[in-house]
């Protein structure tokens, strides 16, 4: 069987450079995107809306949906509530549709819209995620959100953390530098990653904004099974009969 | 004396995120452009015009000057070399101006122009170059050149090699998460950078070329003390009387 490929792209401004209409897209956004939607679906949300803009998000929230916005880190005033995957109780989230804002991450999903698959990747759905990937006939990049076009720590070791289970597999072969600094980076923090990201920007950044007591819960693996997938420019959860498209 | 910032930015396709008009440039393309700028200086050349374009190359060497032009690793046929640095010998290029068009390299350094200065690194120049960097009361861009926007190990490790000089002085800071990965990297390869380069892209691709007998010298440490850099859109020879704008 024909290996396929595996890539990391560090930076939504490089994303271009990776275009492969075959492959599938992992968006990764440890802090906090992909951990708040992965969080969202565990507790039973329905379906979520991503959308980038704020005055789209205020139009949504006047036709009554629930609303989760910030910019820079900070709750929009006409939000029900921010980007920290504490906010994605069962209480609030379960059976509803969300419509989502956020600074980075429904930026990316915008750009990838245009591969044979996009999901959403965290540490909280590592495995499960990565057992999907293995079992798809697709090459895989997996997207870093990283701040404003630039390389983040988070997201990256997350990467890191995916490609050594995907490669595991012996399906994939690589010539991607990145993937191989991610998975390096990712042997240095995967004793303590909590300690290994106190110099990433994005936690000074949450520290700053007293916004950093869900870090070490986004850096916990496998809380979940759930696998987001974005369908019509809604995420959803995958079904258990697999991606509908294949 | 207040600290001046240190950053990294992995990607041409990336660099208008760090615009900085008061920072110095480090332009770092390890295999080849910045090593054999470098060496063409540590042999006598007099000054090096980079140029972007194949035609603007072809239209210099009607003028009688040296050219050094190379496409994805190919020596074009009116060129009188290519991008190796073996290829700039004293020989040939003492007391000379050569045109110099390479895939990656003019093309960060037009990018850069902007800024307060831009120099040429490598590994052939670490020490020197940092030193003088110390020396400047300016935040420093090290600038990895990567392959088509992507980003490269070799690069990048040679970039943690001049972050870890430049931030040892205690005179500088850094919030930029490129310059812990670039450092965290570096420390992987330090101890035997050709076998942690085994996996880099780069390396494959000048051997699939015959071309990476001229790695090992790449990766050499302080064999010369010259600073190139720019000026007027002509790379020279840094006076030991210093920077002429300071």
């Amino acid at each position: 069987m024909c290996k396929r490929n595996l890539e990391v792209c560090f930076s939504p401004a490089v994303f271009h450079r990776f275009e492969n209409r075959g492959a599938i897209v992992v968006i990764i956004d440890v802090l906090r995107a992909s951990s708040a939607i992965c969080t969202a679906f565990a507790n039973g949300a329905e379906s979520i809306i991503p959308v980038a803009e704020v005055e789209e998000a205020r139009e949504f929230k006047k036709r009554g949906y629930l609303v989760a916005a910030e910019r820079d880190g900070y709750v929009l005033d006409f939000a029900d509530f921010g980007n920290s995957p504490y906010n994605f109780t069962p209480e609030k989230v379960a059976g509803r549709t969300i419509v989502y804002s956020t600074t980075n991450g429904t930026r990316i999903i915008d750009i990838s819209s245009s591969s044979y698959a996009t999901v959403i990747g965290s540490f909280l759905n590592l495995s499960a995620l990565s057992g999907w990937l293995v079992s798809q006939k697709k090459d895989i990049i997996l997207f870093c959100a990283g701040w404003k076009d630039k390389f983040s720590l988070e997201d990256t070791i997350c990467a890191g953390a995916f490609a050594e289970k995907v490669l595991e597999s012996g399906s994939f072969y690589t010539i991607c530098d990145s993937v191989h600094a991610a998975m390096d980076l990712w042997s240095l923090a995967r004793d303590n990653p909590m300690d290994y990201l106190e110099k990433a920007a994005q936690r000074s950044r949450l520290r700053d904004k007293g916004l950093d007591d869900c870090i070490p819960y986004c850096l916990k693996t496998d809380i979940t099974n759930n696998i987001p997938y974005i369908t019509e420019g809604v995420l959803k959860l995958m079904p258990v009969t697999g991606y509908p498209e294949t």
